[in-house]
């Protein structure tokens, strides 16, 4: 493609660095951006920059946030239990649930050999010194992906704290709630069956 | 949705005002760009701003260029033609399709009065007297959106130019090519037969 502007060739170069958006977008969220008033371009690159300047990962549950204290010690919480997950978008889905109100634990991604990820390069070692240093902690939810790595990560916690008479738990795989049985895979109504809970009219 | 961190919600809010971008898309942007060198943030960021700050209009053709005197003028150019279209893009669509190699001229946007822009609000009165500024032009080509707002301006602007002695044409509407006849709207249909063109094996 060739541009009118060096100016909008770089704009458009760098927005199509994000992902999902091709040369053709690049060039028309530059074009409308360049219809607002000046303040809207202004505003977004400022907050690009001050986010990646600026933002911090809680030591203890590394999730994302403002401080190196994130909210995760809040009195209201229930801290006898801690939910592992993959990343902080599952810490987001998790909480709009409203189903869930203990503590997370933010592993940074998941123990892949074949993409040269080992458990040093996950955080499984804070995890495991966070549960031994603190004794509050009765329970581990492990809400990882539902794929091998998500399943080998799963294995090798599980191993870790088989000593520490924590209960490891994780969350139901089963037909979507409003799914047709008949549309789901053989592998999700298998383990539907085998992991069947009594059935409550709550 | 609630948000680990002012940082990341002020930088979603203003990655969303951008078109076609929701708050959920806007997140994974941003925890993209977080898991990238910081580098890769801070030049999207300062393009965006510098984009915004420095982008010049051609004072002659209107087109979105670094300066004010912009390629529009370059010696190549066939100057006897002035092909006037509605935005940017057009220009850049037109361009690469290699067919043609005259002026442009960018009205900014199309007369709707239902939208309240009148032709005042346009560049209709900068094309006008640059064509009669410049005795080289001897051709205007419309090449505006084929719709009642494109054709309402194609019409405001031939009557501009009835007394110019200027010979005003427009683009082709018809079947695309590579396109089944019977999938084509009516109007295009018949559009193509009254303005048929003589068959030729080039």
């Amino acid at each position: 493609m060739e541009f009118p502007s060096q100016l909008v060739e770089r704009a458009v170069e760098e927005i199509s660095r994000l992902p999902g958006i091709g040369k053709k977008t690049a060039l028309r969220l530059a074009l409308h951006l360049l219809k607002q008033p000046e303040d809207a371009t202004f505003e977004l690159s400022s907050a690009l920059k001050e986010l990646r300047e600026n933002i911090k990962y809680c030591k203890t549950c590394h999730i994302i946030a403002d401080t190196e204290e994130c909210t995760c010690q809040n009195a209201y919480r229930d801290t006898s239990v801690i939910c592992v997950v993959e990343d902080t978008p599952d810490v987001l889905a998790i909480r709009n649930t409203g189903q869930y109100n203990g503590l997370f634990h933010v592993l940074g991604g998941r123990i892949s050999p074949m993409d040269g990820i080992g458990p040093e390069n996950v955080k499984i070692d804070s995890l495991i010194s966070r549960i031994k240093s603190d004794d509050q902690v009765k329970e581990v939810i492990l809400a990882l992906s539902a794929t091998m790595e998500g399943d080998t990560t799963s294995f090798y916690i599980t191993k870790l704290l088989k000593e520490s008479g924590i209960k490891v738990t994780t969350i139901a795989r089963g037909i979507p709630v409003g799914s047709e049985l008949e549309f789901a895979d053989e592998v999700t109504l298998g383990r539907s069956i085998t992991t069947r809970t009594l059935f409550s009219q709550d």
